[in-house]
């Protein structure tokens, strides 16, 4: 075992087993405890697979930050609310980096955690000291970061579409649309009559209309990204019966006198030097391209009313797990694709 | 609102529904009462559709009998045990007839429930008078019958397959080998993790391998079939990544001597009246020419060592619901079809 | 056999089965003819079943014309190009009234053929005297009327959808935006690699963006019923791993000043008198409660900034066959739920 | 690019394309070449993905023993027929090793592959030559191999299931069943209506019942592991809707007197020092568990009547690529897993 020592907490649900298994398999990291209470006590082995050591078992939730001391990265993949309480503490008792996969982190308003997330905030200073890990739009984290906040998979996936459309100035910045379809892994491990597979297959409809929490942080990072504050945008999440994937389309209307030529360069330049963003036509725009892969697609299509712009992704490696690593990759000073490029799409 | 007047009990799970709405469109019963702890004092229409009364209220399950003294005829889809409570009340204090879509009266031995069903049973003198209701191989119950013990979905596609085959002796009645395969809805409403979308999609396995309850009935009811007690039998269930459908796939060894020519006329002749029972290549025994309807094909290959027999039907249909319908139809003297024959496949 | 003599021409794709076999299970029709070039010579029974007359036996396409002459009523399942050259036979030298599935009596102007749909418009005369068939919004046909052009599966989600709200005038009608996600049974019968099962599941993209057919066809009726001219609107289809269903999500802006009450009370009143649409909370607009089914759902979601309005249907029934049954019953002056109403969802 | 240097035929089917991207990630083999002739002149990156040179290109298969010349190591993903062909002439002509992934080395008669694979072996004497390259049951091939027969899917599955229990001796060896369920991807890339998305989900179906080519390819080296010759053994393969993995469950009568404590120390000793093989409960016998890694599980449960042994694979990668992959690593003498540790399962 080398590499800097890593704690997983919440470690069983499907985001943090990806990220505990890249740990494992990830040259400058080592996986050196992961915590569940559902699996407290139990092998690792038996969760994780044969990549990661036989010795490791499970701990509870709650040794988080005794754990945290003994390592140089901590890895959240708990829900926001348990985020809010440890990120804190991990940060004030230890020494150790953070990369928080929540939402705990994301929004800019203390205000609009009750309303999205049913809680209210314990540690709302930190929202705007977290560093917004979308690495294509955002960079790499100032010196002496200590907490990533992991965007969310629908926000990678419209962020990636449409900021390069706002930054460049080419579309109005109100009255965007976004029509996002996610697979059912989105929603996390589930025990719900409403989850079942005789529930969702053949079936597919809208959630959340108008409600959805990723919707304040696409407009926060949007802005961000678009030095412009970023008006109306309409955000509307669908579930699909597909494990796996995230296609995100979304919708803006070019100002007046952009030409069809304009948009294409804005795109062919917005990821020329990325190492995991293709810009492609849209009809490649797939999920069984990217799924499995840390990779995403973008790609639009222009006329004079519209600019149409699909991001696809796996929501849980570039929409969580793999976007963590590559977040702490560049926190350790390490190149981005570090553990990641072996990832190839689950399409035979 | 004419015909006989019915009571489904357990009318929200989805065998439940299903009968319900088959009451509701028959021509000879209507749809007087269902029940459901669940949905109880809501509008049957919120789980059962269009078809059913707008008047129609979710009683609960405790009103079972009392209901049924207002009705000639009940379906009982609820769990083994509630059946076997609810069953010898109705039949002392009502004199409805009563169709079980449970496993309470299908098994010879007292014994078998607790070992098979987790429970002592508590009217077993009624397991030897009840008609077991696959009227293919058992034809309409006796006058007088009050009791129909409707099969279980791997029995009635298996016994389709295998029973012309032992009825004829051709085959041996040892050595028995059934895998099935069956659809997600075979478990009922699920709200449990391994029942979700994505535990299922994409996965296949093996369950309640050399331990399922269904084993005992098959044995049980094909040596009726057979006239002969059959030697040991093996049935193994596998969950397939489907919503409906159920396919048994039977070996059984010719007797020495055996032809495949007897073979072929065995089965020529096994449902040449029958109306739900295609005989088909084997190839064509697939689950989306049944799915949707009450009909079940059957289709063999035989050579020297083997006679392969394969069964498939719709495990809500055939399976429960619309066998049950079938067997309501012959306790009230009326066409085996009657209510049923408007059912097309679920396939474009 | 009884009531109007029916052809089907092309009755093994899968809207032409449908029809087939809701012909022969209507009460007021009955299956005269079916043609299919595939399996011209072929039992009826053999691709539909066992509702259809044994006696039925597939005729070539070429013989349509022929047919008609001895039927009252022809469906034609045919490709756009095939029914434009058909129809002016049929209307000539027959007495018969048509329903054509295909897209070749929808579009306004003769120009959109050759770039929608690859031919040059045999008979553009007859484009502006077929009566286009979504009787939700149009009524029923004129008396008179022999050719009934019968609505794309995504028109009509998105037309039942997006129609109240152009027709109250209380939303701008420039910069509609449709996202539409349907089926794979949309496509047809298939025997291409890319709709291969391998290749389909587990994936979803956007196709033909900017691009699709159905876009002048959706323009041109949303104008009719709104009674104003449509400004730009933007349609992309998705295309889904499910078997049938169909989601049209569409966003429009409101007018300035107008509220939610009033979008709640447009909707309220436009289908409170249709035997075929519901209109539901957003999130209850679920393929599986329509799958199988002539009915649609519609709902909706409103805020000051974007009217989001959702329609779900059976691309194959409500979207082609059940439609075209439906304009059929109104062409004859019965009522339009004949023959209808039995369909129950797929859903247990 | 450095290691062997290694060519892959038809790389554009699934198990090619998957042997293209193991060889490229491979720490002791680089990729040469690659073929296929639909996609000939096309950059290899566009089918293969970013793990593969963008300097390379596809050349046709007619070039392949043209480019083994430069090879030190030659896939062939190629129909068995053109493998038959092909590989003489790389033997004769090159000084290449060779992995065929296709059937064309794996039967002993040259009379069973008119039969089985409909043409006529030229380069029959080579079946007794060729290594089966099944090492979990075979061993590493013997010095001077140069040919090596990757096991079919369904065989691998199978023999591994099997083969310990008749190695054994512990079951008879007549009367053995196997009943296998293979995802839609074992069929390779499909453009036919019968494996489009529509037609296969929701449905499921055996196949070439009694007569499938992999029949005497398990009785062969089933005997061949068992030392002694296999009587009857009946092998029926099921086409289910998944994409990917493979289970096979077989029954085999246990001889007089053994016991199941017995069988248990056969399964426990059988793969103890196995890489790839685990040993676990029969309802932990899952594709999930297995799929996209080579690793192969195994599980078994016994009364006195019957021992059933499962077995689960990808059928992709331990039933094709992976497999070929492993056994060219033994033909290098390197250690098995070289290049396939790092394969996780596709499960969340």
């Amino acid at each position: 075992m080398q590499g800097h020592r890593t704690l997983v907490v919440g470690a069983s649900g499907y985001s943090g087993a990806i990220v505990s298994r890249l740990v494992a398999a990830h040259p400058a990291f080592s996986l050196a405890a992961v915590t569940s209470d559902k699996l407290a006590g139990k092998p690792a082995t038996q969760r994780l697979g044969a990549g990661v050591s036989t010795n490791l078992v499970f701990s509870k939730n709650g040794e988080a930050t005794e754990l945290s001391r003994n390592c140089d990265l901590v890895f959240l993949a708990t829900p926001a609310e348990a985020s809010a309480e440890l990120v804190p503490h991990i940060l004030e008792y230890t020494s150790a980096k953070v990369v928080d996969l929540s939402g705990a982190f994301r929004l800019e308003n203390e205000a609009d955690y009750p309303t999205h997330y049913n809680f209210t905030h314990p540690s709302a200073a930190l929202l705007n000291t977290a560093h917004y890990g979308l690495p294509e739009l955002f960079g790499p984290p100032p010196a002496g970061t200590r907490l990533i906040s992991n965007p969310g998979c629908y926000p990678t996936a419209t962020l990636l579409a449409l900021a390069p459309l706002v930054k460049s100035g080419l579309v109005e910045t109100t009255g965007l649309i976004v029509d996002a379809k996610s697979g059912v892994s989105g929603a996390g491990v589930q025990a719900k009559e409403e989850y079942s597979f005789v529930e969702i297959a053949e079936d597919l409809r809208a959630y959340k209309v108008l409600s959805h929490q990723h919707t304040p942080e696409i407009k926060r990072h949007l802005s961000r990204a678009a030095n412009t504050a970023i008006g109306d945008l309409t955000f509307t999440p669908h579930l699909i019966p597909i494990k796996r994937g995230l296609l995100s389309t979304c919708y803006a209307r070019p100002k007046p006198g952009v030409t069809p030529k304009q948009i294409e360069e804005c795109f062919a330049n917005a990821y020329s030097t990325s190492a995991f963003v293709d810009v492609v036509a849209p009809a490649a725009v797939t999920l069984k391209s990217v799924a499995g892969t840390n990779r995403a697609r973008v790609g639009f299509a222009v006329n004079s009313d519209v600019v149409i712009a699909i991001g696809a992704i796996d929501n849980l490696v570039k929409g969580a797990a793999g976007q963590a690593v590559q977040n702490a990759n560049l926190l350790f000073g390490l190149p981005e694709t570090m553990g990641l490029s072996h990832l190839e799409p689950l399409h035979p």
